[in-house]
């Protein structure tokens, strides 16, 4: 073989190298799949003003005496809860605290689709947020049976799951040690829809107590929103 | 150029193409990451004999009138809390049920470093399994402020995160609607080990109040296992 032709072979060797290096870089990028988020919050929460992530379009409009701008678990858990574009299923415990019903009120008003299950016990006591919710139009269901429904989970658009031992209380959010875990982990998410879906029909109103068998102060459910 | 060279130029390029897929291959199997465990368990369960998870050597030993061979919601959990081989870390609200508690102390007994940060208010209460484990050698914390400390959350080898609405009680496992959520994601593992950390300086015994100044039902805190 002719000095030519080796130094040809080479060549094209080296080309066939370097294209072979760029594609497996190139596939590597394609086939990792996206990291899905994962973070884990812990309360108590500092306490700080949360009304910039309500009214983003102005945020210094606050002139509470809070402490403003500052990044807290509280914070963090609004602003996911907030982020839902189309749905959001609640299923929780103890809902009294003021914030938390603001912004799933103010999902509701842009047009999200909310579906809410909650504690029948829990939902009749003074401070629950359940029954405002309802008033509003929001589809409530509470469980039909005795069992206490003790989840405190919130699964946004299908996609993100936030759940944890925080029961949505004022209590919790700033007085307790608690934890909040967010995922987009299929593998936790998945079971949480099929979760929800199941005590959202088993909760029916069809097969609940007729309302004349209720409690006044039960929140009567509604079967579509 | 003559065809016997052609041959041989299009030859080694084929080898070089073959063997760059086969590179690629082997690459894509050793860079992509093993799936991390990610599990949802939900409860309450169905109730049935765990005996032989206790005693796998024997499965057979229970005559108890409660089902046999039945994998649960509970029996899974108790499961991955028993697959623990160096160290368990437990930061529970309420500590009540007699299996879970048996787990603990059936690991304890084999050597494994347990710590167990608990509720001081729930501790005092009767049928508390923190007085129990305290007595029998591990090492217990209570949290040292007013604050509720209202996690349910254990720490596997490190690796292994168990937390959910779940307290570790017979009510919880066979009465409510509870989750547990068990996972080995890294971003979610690591940022529980680091509270569990904080909140076990946060109670050292150093620094909580003297033991006359504490109510007599008080588990005392151990610096050691």
């Amino acid at each position: 073989m002719s000095v030519m032709w080796r130094v040809k072979v080479a060549g094209l060797s080296l080309v066939a190298v370097s294209l072979s290096v760029e594609l497996l870089v190139w596939l590597l990028r394609r086939l990792r799949p996206r990291k899905a988020l994962n973070e884990a919050l812990f309360f108590p929460s500092e306490i700080a003003c949360v009304e910039h992530i309500f009214t983003p379009s102005s945020p210094h409009s606050c002139v509470c005496f809070l402490p403003h701008g500052v990044e807290t678990s509280f914070s963090r858990l609004l602003r996911h809860i907030l982020s839902t574009s189309s749905s959001l299923d609640l299923c929780v415990f103890a809902f009294s605290n003021m914030d938390l019903s603001r912004a799933v009120l103010a999902l509701y008003r842009k047009g999200i689709t909310i579906r809410v299950l909650a504690d029948k016990d829990y939902t009749a006591i003074t401070g629950s947020k359940i029954g405002v919710l309802h008033k509003a139009g929001i589809c409530v269901r509470c469980n039909a049976n005795s069992v206490h429904m003790h989840h405190k989970f919130a699964l946004v658009d299908g996609r993100l799951l936030i759940t944890g031992s925080l029961n949505w209380t004022l209590q919790a959010v700033q007085g307790n040690m608690e934890n909040v875990l967010i995922t987009e982990e299929p593998d936790l998410v998945q079971p949480f829809i099929k979760e929800f879906h199941r005590l959202w029909v088993l909760n029916d109103p069809a097969q609940c107590p007729k309302p004349s068998d209720q409690k006044p102060t039960q929140v009567f459910t509604k079967t579509s929103n």
